[in-house]
Parts: structure tokens; sequence; C-alpha cells
């Protein structure tokens, strides 16, 4: 597991690939984001998307289980404190996504000395290596216990 | 439903209350954000968090399912470009969210007249009226057709 020493701008991590189906697209949405665009195939390919395109919120938490299984292994876990995130095009069933991810800068709190933060760039990218997700996001680190 | 003349800064919309289930928060979890503090009581107990927290994805997700049924009502849908999230607190198992959203700015296309952008602030509060994700979101939204 990594502590907040162990972290530094420029270290990169990749992860995938992972398969988006057309069942998870509507399982999802249907609970989460019901719009026919993301729920009902016939609509979807007359809609703005043009064909069955998942919900922003599916192509996170899909780019998540990556971070989560990628190998930045967090001590104490991947808790992230803010996010920004963009869809620079839509993710669209059957597409197959993979995770390159970019530490960016290691932030040790000032008041507790017992922690602090990174930032991670996380790109998401599917089968033709376009860009569906960027996310830039804070997540705590620890501090290397002392002895 | 609503275009691009029928927003206006001020707006506000509010949504909910949605039931945070430990089983859905370890469905959720289990798919998409496999770490002991979303998928296992006793190991959530002794955590960062001492409870079982939902994925603040799922978090996110449930304030997407609230923003869909909240009024908002977007001509062609609630599309996202882009989003900044964070969250100042936990959602638990057993928490009662609901929405509070107020359009910020509208922001039509300087290339393209028949559309724009509405810019929408949205608090999730649990049952307690603590804020436990603040949301902010450009959305698609189109100008009215032309007769």
């Amino acid at each position: 597991m990594r502590y907040m020493e162990d972290f530094a701008a420029g270290q990169s991590f990749t992860a995938g690939p992972v398969e988006v189906t057309a069942e998870e697209v509507v399982a999802f949405a249907s609970r989460y984001d019901p719009q026919p665009f993301h729920t009902d195939h016939a609509a979807a390919e007359q809609s703005f998307f043009k064909g069955l395109a998942s919900s922003g919120w599916m192509t996170g938490a899909l780019t998540m289980r990556m971070l989560v299984d990628c190998g930045l292994n967090i001590a104490g876990g991947l808790i992230g404190r803010d996010v920004e995130l963009t869809w620079p095009r839509p993710t669209y069933a059957g597409d197959s996504l993979r995770t390159v991810s970019e530490v960016l800068e290691v932030i040790p709190s000032r008041s507790k000395p017992d922690r602090g933060m990174i930032r991670v760039r996380t790109e998401t990218l599917n089968q033709r290596d376009e860009v569906v997700q960027v996310m830039t996001a804070r997540m705590l680190v620890h501090a290397r216990p002392q002895k």
C-alpha cells in the first residue's frame, strides 16, 4: 500500500479494459438516469446521441472501478474529496474502456501532518483511443506512520 | 418542457427524498467501488467513515436521479457537459437524501444560435439537513424552435 511519501507528480497508472454492455447501460440508467437515450435503443438512435449511450455517471462509476483496480493502492483506500468531470464524447453500449491516470501533485495538509491529498488526472478512453471522460480528483492520502 | 429562453439565474428546483439502503450501497459498490468501507458493515465501522458509507458515485447517481425527476424538464433531456463535485461529508446507509438546485447562469452558444448551456448548482442534503454533496454542472439546452 502507498502512503503520501510514495506519491510524486508524474507517476502514471493504467487499468482496464472494461466492457460496456447494453444490459448494464439500461439497468444503470433505469435506476439512476432514466432518460430514453440511456434506456431505449430505438429512442437513443433518434436522439442527440444517435445510439444507446451510457449515463455519464456510469462512465464515472466504471472509471472508479478501474481506479480501484489500477494499482494506486492508497493506504486506507481511495477516498475522493472533490472531482471535476467532463465528457468530451459519449460512451456507447459495446464500447471497451480503459483508464490512464497521472499524479499531478502531492499536497501535504498544513494543519494535520498525518495526511494530505494527491491530485490525479484520469482519462477514460474507448477502443478507438478516443477520450470519453476526463476526471481530475483530489484524494485523501495518509502519511507513513512513524515507527 | 423548457427551452433555453425558459431558464433564468435564480430559478430553483427541489426533489426527493430518496432512501439510501444498505443493500443498494453494497450492491453499487460491489460493482463500481469495491472497497471495504462501502461493502462490509464491520469493516466500515473500523474505517475512516465509521459506518457503512455509500460510494460518492452512488451519491452522485442518486442526485442525477433526483435531477431527472425535479422539474428542470429540459427539452431534449438532461445532458451534462461537465461537472464539479465535492462531498463535504459521507452519505450513510439509512440516510434519506433530497436535492435543492439553483440555476446560476444561462450561457447562449456564441457559434450555434440554436443552443446554449445552463450552469446549475445542486446541493444534496441528508435527513439532518447536512450537505453531503455539492455539484455544479453545465447542461446542454436548446433554443426554442422558430415557428
